[in-house]
């Protein structure tokens, strides 16, 4: 997953593209880069690492310039290379072009293939890099007419943000399967993923770039374009409210902590059951935890402590003692859970193993029951726009019934929160969401996956 | 603040002392060591910042041996210095000897006087290198004999390991300021300030190392001697609880989250108000506004989301736009507490900047009222015994009267826990625990702060 | 100027590589890089520095694979960018491929502007990288093929070594400008820009590679490929033997310190002086100063001291004191000369500035007459093939007349090997070397230089 | 070996120690170290590695203050530890004091025993310590008094350079054994171990300091005192001249260029050969093969040729092929030397492992003949002053005879220099130079060594 920022016209761009950044850092703590522009020419910095270790007060004063784009990343497609942190920067002929891209394209292998056969050399392994190649083909167009171009051949999720050295191009996939956001800070525009990296830099939020959208940012200030044909629906991802955007933003015009705790509440209702007490796997299980408790009238407390200082390095003991998993993160309160039937609330469940060992440490600690509940359907498929979701066999819910998850588990009950409740918040829900990682319903064919695309839950756009 | 931690006797003795520093890494962020001995030698890896940065596999694999101690340390005597990093390491006419030490001696300027007078050098600005210089003194005397004398010359509180090439030895002053407990790994004894770094390492809860005590781990097994006169009263740190000490770990023989709990109970009751959420800042304030919540009926809500990724060198912008303070680390749920009358409580004010900031962001977020709770009495005093406080000019309560606290915080109402209410928990309080940063009744007197012992708030033991 | 290595079919081909660049670290200091394969795949690393600073165990033991291929590189042209340094590293539609080139292109920039018209993005800023987006465009064909083409297109200098998965190409121009040999170890090939790496590794020296001979490695043994017109005149560079080889290798089939102390030789016939002792600027100059003294029968001695200890960033001290320049790295052995007449021998003059200084400093020490001697003519045009001279008007030599460059340098007297003598070694000299920087005398037409080019100076071919 | 120097009242201070030091890294390459005084405070920076490397512009800047003094280190006592770098700093009653140190105390250890049994701590394993504690004990006396008083305790080899908040002293031992000159810059007093230092600084050579002389530098200006008994004579090192000191310095009087070349005359007029040249083991054995080459008119020649890239972590190559060793620091310039008899002359053979690899790759270049000649006599003694010899079973002269050594090496014919003619220089050497390496004759008994104290070779002062 990544996470994408761009500021236009400010004296302060790089700074404040670090701080976007900061603000963005829970979408991709791999690595992490920002370019900026001077006007005349592209400037970069990229790293492995954490936004707040990169980035020196050295390396940010020689990111001059007024406008400046930054990307933080959790490699979806390409290996861990410092040739594929972005923004990738290129030289074409109409100079330097910089890009910062959040999502997955579905047909990204086929356009390189073809590329490669044309005598087109690559530098990065990312999908990225295409968009880039097709908007080179096109050598005496104007820089608005690449993009479409090339915008217009490849499928799959983007949200986009390019840096010329005068120009700033903010774009959005037709289905809006990512968001992307538009501020201002005090007459200069911002795009982000989210809210909070605006709310950081004290940017006012204006609105969101709508899928399809294409904005240009320019000394003659901003042009929106939206030149491509709309879909029949749009696919924004459930997935950037079960779990994955920060709870203080608002994305898809739903303010994602309240989306959470009516999850909670919808699981109470679907699924009660008597206990002493709702605790929440910390931080993201919290706001769906409080909404368990409220709708059940069942106390929530903090059962489960956070460490919050884990390295980039943490050394496992060796043989002589037993490996410890989770108990790095996550500590129970003795004193608190030690003979209490506990209803146990997180976000979604993937491989199964994480909370198999929350549940096992709170067994450790005394706790007599342990009733799991999950705020999301059972995660089935992969997602190929732009999360991280492993592959079908590794998803426990695409090879176990709901007992068989229990006994893994371990836990005394177990419940989902059903598909219908994920939409409780919507009349209307197949037009505007994209559920595939729990339904295996996916919006549009992948060319890159042929597999997926012939099999039987795949559906017709 | 600092964290110890010892482990005697097992294979896998400084990876141990890691895991322990790590689970302790809230008692302090500025620096850390491991000293370990094989049997004939001592072996030390000190070095400014956090516990998983500072260790690798590598120099983890060089702190050979079966014994290790350890420390994390926020310097609360001796400037920001590579040589007072501990565990101290010295080498004297019966070998090596390393220390790690929580707490702070009172009598340790006066001594490191009298001895540099004697013609000793120093090779650090700890209060803790006077005890090795007094177990010097005693070239002829065993180990034991040497200690006893040692501790019996200092004041003030520690909490002490000891690590020699072929022993450990565990001591707690006889007030039993700073928490110090004992566990057991198959068979192997394990020190640690608190018990959540046993929890970590899988370790047994023993008993606390109690006041007076000094334990002496030897291939002969545990020794416990009980040499000094016992005070009429303990002096245990009501701050751990208030504030220091991690919520899943037990306390003085009381579980941290439940006190926290408790405060928040009472602090409802003695100071009700009207709202629409009680709102905690994060995550020191959680426990605390659970209890005020519960105790009130008025909702828990996780309005201030915390920024964990938060770097050694955060970068703040230059003069273009506004520095940022305390939104790096908090941001407002804006979408839920837009409109609002929030209650919100925090574990305690020391300057009063930091509270000042969150109130600012939450009105700017839109908060209606924010009528501020603190769930313990205002800091008046500064602490001799091991916690940073500030000298009195800077504690805003030393300052400032309630209304002019208010109005610096700019909170609509503001309300303390009571001193009586601190105490909730227990009939006879002042036998037991040292609320001095309260009550300016300090439990002993203080030979290197003599214009604060001769202040009229001192109350003789 | 830059050094470059290539081994194939060797188990410990990459430290083999590193210990080539290692003997080659005179022919480029600010740079170095080794490409790997392992016969599937390529393994790189590259950064800024010193070979002995680069690589470290642990990042040779990630350069797998039994074929190598290295470079070092003081940048010719592509500004110091992490980007340019070599090997460079491709992947096109036939895999991998990784190129080391020694020598400069004349006609990269409009090969470079045709492609990117075309729609190619360039990844570096180098000369070099238009080699491969030739061999990219010939998708059908076989490597032989593709780079056959390729070079048949580029004009100038190249010796040039190439890595695929399975295979390595070795080439060189059709001039020969840049020196490469080949040689066997054990039955690996290995090639190398001078016979001091191939010492180094006790490689046996076979042959150099020749002028417009393309070298293929692959499993089937070594083939060679002589595929380009023979020009009229070789173009071996002069420079090489004046100051760049190392005085230990074989060049272009001659000793280089033979023809060093040669040059001198013929300096001490051409311009003989009374002195006291002959004295070398080292270390570089001292052969010749050796042939001067033979010639001349005055003892040769170490008047001038070099420190070896010089490091990356050196700091000189700031407003108080005299900058320090030549003292850095030279001192005088006071006692030996003061007082005496001395012919200081260096091996060329380009700005004038460090010898100015050296004669300074030999003043300062008492030096009564300071005779200097150049054993090469004077340098008065850049040079387009690789090295590294400055720009005509930095020259002193197309500057200044002769006593003015006396007068500025500061000396008693001054004389330049004449052009006649540079040739002692040989009958036919304008058929078989590149003389151009003292000259002005270009072989072939300069592309990307028409100013130059178009001067009446420039020799047709 | 150590190097040190000393500035005092130059508002540069610390730029030149760093200076100075850079100049005396052939002392020692191992650590190094400066601390500076503002008047008010000390302020220090030490670190394993090159002087180059280990100081940057900031860590400069950090060293405030118009007075500094440095050292760089080769381990001579103590281990290779962070906490044994020099300049030791202490705290104690009187302030803070600093200390570098060239040479090696032979009553340390004694004095380390005695002092840990009164209950004295110690920082660091070196021989200096004890003179900073000797200095603690006098805690009513002033600085001068001290002073005097603990180097009235040691025995052995010293110079010297002491820095408080307010004053530079400077000392050297009653026998003189390591150099140590005094210098003028523009005023401000300078001292350090070879003239050199000074040169490149541009400072005037003023004196020596005497032998048994302790200088003190403040605000009074400089004053010197001569409080220790004469011994009956000096003990100057000799192998300060054979190998240690820089060419270009003065040493005791003497140009150690000249003193070196008059050791190659010496030795060619004893040991003579026919050949076809001359050739030194670079670097320092050029200035002897330049005497040589000059009194028997055989031409002397760069037959070996240095790298001078070598750097920190030389990375062996592993199992496969040949290991190094002397070929990663010197390579045969094999045109030159092929088919020829040739006269090696080196300043000293230690361990002989060293040269028998130079002339094992002579004779593998095609060498006929290799006549080693040696410019000082068979090393057969440790050296208790200073100088790194190793112990005496593994010094060759100590263990084989003249023919085994020869064999040994591979030589064809070897000598030495002889005793008598390493003192060609002065009539009535006993009285002046140290030659215990090659003769056995301690001037002084050995308090930490009583088994050599015992040897019947040593000599009674």
């Amino acid at each position: 997953m990544c996470g994408i920022v761009g500021i236009y016209n400010h004296p302060e761009a790089s700074r404040l593209a670090y701080l976007g950044l900061y603000a963005l850092q829970h979408r991709g703590q791999e690595a992490a880069g920002i370019t900026s522009s001077d006007g005349g020419k592209l400037y970069s910095h990229r790293q492995m690492g954490l936004v707040a270790d990169i980035f020196s007060e050295e390396n940010l004063n020689r990111l001059i310039g007024s406008s400046a784009i930054g990307h933080v990343r959790y490699s979806t497609t390409g290996a861990s290379n410092i040739k594929n942190i972005q923004p990738l920067k290129f030289t074409y002929a109409h100079g330097g072009i910089a890009v910062s891209h959040n999502g997955n394209l579905t047909n990204a292998q086929f356009l390189r293939k073809k590329f490669e056969q044309e005598g087109s050399i690559f530098q990065s392994t990312t999908d990225t890099e295409v968009i880039i190649h097709l908007m080179a083909k096109n050598f005496d167009k104007d820089l608005h007419t690449r993009i479409v171009y090339a915008l217009g051949q490849v499928e799959g999720a983007y949200s986009l943000v390019f840096l010329t050295e005068t120009k700033m191009i903010a774009a959005r996939d037709p289905y809006g399967w990512r968001p992307l956001v538009l501020g201002d800070l005090n007459g200069s525009p911002v795009v982000a993923s989210e809210t909070c990296a605006l709310d950081l830099i004290e940017a006012k939020f204006v609105r969101e770039v709508e899928p399809g959208e294409v904005l240009i940012f320019s000394e003659k200030g901003t042009e929106s374009f939206k030149p491509f044909d709309k879909p029949k629906k749009k696919a924004y991802c459930i997935f950037e409210h079960v779990y994955f955007s920060r709870p203080d933003s608002e994305v898809f015009g739903r303010n994602v902590y309240e989306t959470r705790k009516g999850f909670g509440q919808a699981l109470a209702k679907e699924n009660p059951i008597e206990a002493d007490m709702v605790v929440a796997v910390p931080d993201s299980g919290v706001p769906a935890a409080l909404g368990y408790s409220e709708e059940s009238g069942i106390p929530f407390q903090m059962g489960l402590i956070r460490n919050h200082y884990i390295g980039r390095t943490f050394i496992e003991p060796t043989d002589n003692i037993r490996h410890f998993g989770v108990k790095i993160k996550l500590n129970a309160v003795k004193g608190l859970v030690e003979g209490k039937r506990i209803i146990l609330v997180d976000d979604s469940v993937v491989r199964g193993t994480t909370c198999r060992k929350i549940v096992s440490m709170l067994k450790d600690a005394g706790v007599k029951e342990v009733h799991f509940r999950v705020s999301s359907p059972p995660t089935s498929w992969p997602c190929f726009f732009g999360i991280d979701t492993p592959e079908r066999k590794q998803l426990i819910a695409a090879q176990k019934s709901l007992e068989e998850i229990r006994q893994f588990i371990g836990c005394d009950t177990l419940a989902y929160l059903s598909e219908e409740n994920l939409f409780y918040f919507q009349k209307n829900y197949d037009e505007w969401f994209c559920d595939a990682c729990f339904s295996g319903k996916f919006p549009i064919s992948l060319k890159d996956h042929p597999d997926i695309s012939n099999s039987k839950s795949f559906k017709i756009k």
